[in-house]
Formats: C-alpha cells, sequence, structure tokens
C-alpha cells in the first residue's frame, strides 16, 4: 500500500479531464493520467474500475441523492413535487461545479463510449426515480413517466447550465424547464 | 452474386430473433443466422453490419417516419399535438407485429449491448425529433422538451403494450400514456 494522499480521487478526476481535453479519450492512459495526479497507477485502480468510470464516479451518488430525497419527500406531496425537490437539492450538489462540469460534458460530447455510458447513466436514474415512486404509492404508468419527466428536465436544464459562459442558476433554469414542459403538456 | 432471395432481410431477421432467444445474443453467429435463414453469410452482410444491427435495422425508418409526420403536420398543430400525430402513424406501423417486437425486446433485455443500443436508438429519435420541432418554428428548452417527452411517453406505452399477452391497440396505451402524463405535469 503506497501513502494515504489527501484527495486522491479528485485529483485523478481532474487529470483524466484535463488529459481527456487536451488529447482525446482514446489517446489517454491510466498510466499518463496517474503521472499527471501525481500518483500511481495502483492508486488509480484502488478508485476506478477503468479510464472511463473516472467521470462517471458521481452517477452513484447522484442517483442516490435523487432518490432519498424522492423517497423523504412528505406522504402528501403529488409525484412531480417529490421529483422536484429532488431536482432542487440535486441542483444545489451541482450548483459549485460548474467548470467542472463544462469540462466533463465536453470529453463526453466528444467520444462515442462516453455518450453511451451517458445514456446508461440517465436510464438508470430513470428507473431508480420510478421506482421510489412506486415505493411512495404511486401507479403505472404514472411512476414511469414522471421519472421520465423529472430526468427529461434535467437533462435539458443542465446541458443549458453548461452551455452558458455565465453561470446561472442551475435550479432556475430547472424551473424554467418544468414550466416549460407544464406549458407544452397543456398544450399551449 | 448469389442469386436473389425473396424477403432475405426478414427471414434474417426472424432467424437471429429465433437464436438469441434459443441460446443467447452472445452465443450465436452470424453464420448460424444465415444457414437458419438458409442464406449465406454473404448475404447478411450485404443487409447488415454485424449481429447485433440486425436488430436495429428498423431504427432509421421509425426515425424517419416520426420525423416526416411531425414535419407534415398542420401549421397550426401545437408542438405536442405534432408529436401525437406521429405517435398515432408509428402505433400503427408498429400494431401488426406484435409478436415480433415481443420477442425482440426479450432478446434486447436480456443483454447489455443490445439494452446501450436500445438507449442510442432512443437518444437519436428524441434528437430527430428536436431539430423536427425547431423547423417548425418551436424555440427551445420547448422543443427539446416536447421531443424527449414524446419519447417517454412512447417508451413507456411500447413496454406496456409488449408486456401483455393480450395484444392491446398500442395508439390507445400510447393515448393512455400521454394522459397520465398530462395529469402528472398538471399536478394530479
Amino acid at each position: 500500500m503506497g501513502r494515504w494522499e489527501p484527495n486522491s480521487r479528485g485529483r485523478l478526476e481532474q487529470a483524466a479531464l484535463e488529459l481527456y481535453g487536451e488529447r482525446g479519450f482514446e489517446q489517454t492512459t491510466v498510466a499518463e493520467i496517474a503521472r499527471r495526479a501525481g500518483l500511481t497507477e495502483r492508486t488509480f485502480f484502488r478508485y476506478f474500475a477503468d479510464k472511463r468510470e473516472v467521470l462517471f464516479a458521481g452517477a452513484a451518488s447522484l442517483e442516490a441523492l435523487f432518490v432519498s430525497t424522492v423517497s423523504g419527500a412528505p406522504e402528501s406531496a403529488a409525484p412531480l413535487d417529490a421529483v422536484a425537490q429532488a431536482l432542487e437539492v440535486v441542483a444545489g450538489a451541482f450548483q459549485e461545479r460548474h467548470a467542472y462540469a463544462r469540462e466533463r460534458q465536453k470529453a463526453i460530447i466528444a467520444n462515442a463510449e462516453l455518450r453511451e455510458r451517458e445514456l446508461i447513466k440517465l436510464a438508470s436514474l430513470s428507473a431508480a426515480l420510478a421506482d421510489a415512486l412506486r415505493l411512495r404509492g404511486v401507479a403505472e404508468p404514472a411512476a414511469s413517466l414522471t421519472a421520465e419527466a423529472g430526468v427529461a428536465v434535467f437533462k435539458v436544464a443542465f446541458e443549458r447550465w453548461i452551455e452558458e459562459e455565465n453561470e446561472r442558476d442551475l435550479w432556475h433554469l430547472i424551473q424554467e424547464s418544468l414550466d416549460e414542459l407544464r406549458a407544452v403538456m397543456a398544450g399551449n
């Protein structure tokens, strides 16, 4: 075992992102990521299964945050309100990470394998949200549709947030998207 | 060039589906699919890039059908109504293919690579629908959100249609899902 290095995970994420931006995902090796972070390959593999997963290490905790907030919403909350509460909590967790999120999105858009992995992440999130809603007593197909709508709103608002040079409030963009989807569904 | 064989494409699709059901996707080779269909490997590769694409040969025409219907909807149609018209046309195209669609879904659910490919198909469909809506003058984020909602409704209704032994009308299930999503977004 090497000696403990402070914030190894974060340094590896940052190093990977820099290298993917500089030379592309395919052209970057785990050895190079570890070197850039001032760590060993062995340390890399203590945190991540491979160089793809470096960009998805947060997916499980994102999903857990969504699910726990939906599950913890007041019993009286309508399905969409429970999901909106989760979106607000998640937006707060992202708010300070605009620069990182931008760089990450750039790397993902540039590579088909990473784009597929991102789709899997969102599909998994939608399935987990639908499960959480069913546990709250929401019937099908309302549970699946609410989960899909929540993920769609998150995805669209997140992409707008990322695109803007001048960082706006993510929760504000999510609320705008929610209102927009409400208007679309009401036929306006 | 081999001699022309009637409905080679359909026979290859059917043979692939049978074999994926019998022994699994991984365990099936292109040679076996061709043999089961009474055709050559060479003929297989005239139609499909690989054994995964056999199950996605219809994806491009499905997308084209969605897009052309949205594009051709009356100018006065609201974004969601244009998408609903496309859903009705697509439902009609699927209606006679319940048995095939069921077997295909079973094969896809059983294999991670095929599930990923299905996610890519739906993401591509959503992007194409959003493009078609923007061409109709729908602004963002309404275009992307309407497209996402349409694909979500299609996906959820399609899965219900597939699950049922007793075939119901796909368009009826789509309308139910549309109504359900409307109710969810209205906070009911």
